[in-house]
């Protein structure tokens, strides 16, 4: 496929795929503009921490348009992508409308709640820095209404906390909610003992880390365990309400619940007219594009790519990173006038942090867990946090609350009432 | 005054006053209990650099449990106190009372709107971390919404930012406006100039810092023009609208405004029957207490303290440092059966910021301006935040920004429509 000169390639989402596509066209002769209806790239790997008060939302995003400043052909506008009309070669962006040569879908994914979207407001998942900040609103007012409750059965109920979902972020979640409770919480209350608050990890499969070695699997069911995890597989929830979790007709009564069990790709993918999976994502070609039209690449989570040895590949970072280069590579082929060749990704492995100072990490044949396996992780998403500064003042706050087992940012803020429990979501 | 053993004092509000107060009844006999409706202390003279975007929340507010973690007299609750009964000893916090020996009422102020409530969705004040968020965010939309408009009316009332009340915090937010124009956003745009924006600052009286000598507010005012901030001073506000502010019957565009002009303090203290200033506060007596009642203490921006030379005592957080430890000596002396003094506030001067490098000081008879004057401030102020660990983290976020000229909070986050420029304002 051929391009005019001022050739315009239109990036929807600044994520890992956006921003990599973005980068990678720094020396193309084709003008960009990327639409994200937030002002900051998020470092989504990270984010649980900001949920269990470890880091400031300042730490792990940094503005889009700082990140693309020194590309003078990109150009970042704040707006949400309404629908694509692919016929015209249009994307409706709130009330205005941009034609592209070139579009890069890379919109992400929110939480699936699997027909039930009323759980929604009593199970928030974890995807956006308000998500995050409203788990940690939820998870440290739980703490403060147990210190205040003389009942007993409320101060159990307040003091259970319940992740859904036994993949890398339920896991993740469950590990630093479980280290809060023992060493951050420690000492701060007068009423209650933190160390008694119970964590319940449920996984509706057999084990969790599902994509991981079943032997890796096992050591993070181990590590969990070892930090007073309760873990249950084979479990599935089939009610939540303001007192507590259902899951196969046993009721838990807790007031926390954490949803990381599901995705459901961005809607407006469905503006694509394109084959759909069950999880809302656009089955891709081999070249990562939309069938039939070949300007049109969709990308990330928003992807189901399935041309390769094991299923569809997963929602990771490297992935998106990998698609988001290789979508701007083949634009650069093509207005070279060179044919295209299929998308391949290169499994980089998948790690998950388990509490502090544990991790598994699944790296091509290597599998290992424990320490090595965290000094990996550190390793490898400091080396990715996108800006220099981000690096050094989260490598700053990591050492003191490694040190010391505190987490500096246990801010109560934000909307509603603190007395209530549940109250409104930002969205 | 003689106490019976197992007195019990209660403290209302977890700022300087309230939290000075709690530190200094260290190793009095008495039970302390802190009583605030936030989990977090803020370090309140330092919040314009969140509403900035040169600092995140989490770099000047720690939880008040965790400052009073290793005092083992005291003990924190979250909740609002909604009235006292002064006959019978007894605060009603939330839906539940406590009884008190002594009452510390340490609540502080909110803004004054003069009559004019409907302005604060309009113009929002600085008091607390929501607050200075929400300026952040408007702040940012403003420049995003200039990006994308196109017509010069619409941008240049975007890219005006007006600040009402010329007392430290106006001209600090002034300076930190004017500077985060000219360098942190310089190259962020493609179809604004970010440094075109223009910042006003709008005082009622004839001078700028109306309580420094009148060679700091000259030269205040000369660093704020060099800057590019337009000072007009015998402004009054006489209207607030969506689309701009009205003064003195002349129209000035703009869709942000930042409210530093009057305080009004907690209304809670209406309900101690005691007779108030006309900025809502208790006049009170040589001890700093409720007339009529020696266990009963009003601290800090809660109390008009007319007993020195020079009027009422300032809203500074040196006088409510100095009035927290001076109400727990005096409880202190009471329980060893000695007599009260009267409280006497040592001036320790005061200091304000104008932008990078730049500071009026007025400490005793030295009255200094420029930089060395903004070293002493960073020194002041670093040294008195509360906790070691916000200490190092914000120190380097500063020589981060002071050496780059970038601004490392700039995230738009909370509830609202991206598109619009005056949202729901968090309460």
């Amino acid at each position: 496929m051929n391009a005019p000169p001022g050739t315009h390639v239109v990036i929807l989402g600044g994520g890992f795929a956006g921003l990599y596509a973005a980068k990678a066209l720094r020396s193309a002769s084709v003008k960009v503009t990327v639409v994200d209806r937030r002002n900051h790239h998020l470092f989504q790997p990270m984010l649980y921490q900001v949920a269990t008060a470890a880091l400031s939302p300042g730490d792990i995003a940094s503005p889009i348009r700082s990140i693309l400043r020194g590309q003078p052909n990109v150009e970042v506008v704040l707006g949400e992508a309404q629908s694509v009309d692919l016929a015209d070669r249009r994307v409706r962006v709130d009330s205005s409308s941009l034609s592209y040569d070139y579009l890069i879908v890379a919109t992400g994914a929110r939480h699936s709640y699997f027909g039930h979207e009323e759980w929604e407001m009593l199970a928030p998942g974890l995807k956006s820095i308000e998500d995050a900040l409203e788990i940690r609103r939820r998870i440290l007012l739980a703490f403060e209404g147990a210190e205040r409750r003389p009942d007993p059965g409320q101060r159990k109920s307040l003091l259970t906390f319940v992740v859904v979902g036994g993949g890398p972020t339920g896991v993740e979640v469950a590990g630093a909610l479980a280290e809060i409770r023992r060493y951050a919480l420690r000492r701060d209350f007068r009423h209650i003992d933190s160390r008694e608050a119970s964590v319940l990890l449920l996984e509706g499969g057999p084990r969790l880390l599902s994509s991981y070695p079943e032997s890796l699997s096992m050591a993070a069911m181990r590590a969990l365990r070892r930090l007073g995890v309760e873990v249950r597989t084979g479990a599935f929830v089939d009610g939540i309400t303001h007192n507590g979790v259902s899951v196969g007709g046993t009721h838990i009564p807790t007031k926390t619940v954490v949803w990381a069990a599901g995705n459901l790709a961005s809607p407006l993918l469905r503006s694509l007219g394109a084959p759909l999976d069950h999880q809302g994502r656009v089955v891709v070609g081999e070249d990562c594009t939309v069938p039939g039209h070949p300007e049109v690449f969709v990308l990330g989570d928003a992807a189901c790519f399935d041309h390769q040895e094991g299923g569809p590949l997963p929602g990771l970072s490297p992935v998106a990173i990998q698609m988001g280069r290789y979508a701007a590579k083949t634009i650069r082929r093509d207005l070279a006038g060179r044919a295209r060749r299929p998308f391949h990704y290169r499994d980089k492995g998948q790690l998950a942090v388990i509490g502090r100072g544990r991790a598994v990490a699944d790296i091509g044949r290597l599998h290992f867990s424990g320490f090595f396996a965290w000094l990996t992780w550190i390793f490898v998403h400091i080396f990715f946090l996108i800006g220099f500064r981000n690096r050094i003042i989260v490598l700053m706050e990591w050492a003191w609350s490694y040190f010391t087992f505190q987490h500096g940012a246990r801010l109560i803020t934000g909307e509603g009432d603190h007395r209530g429990l549940v109250t409104r979501r930002p969205t």
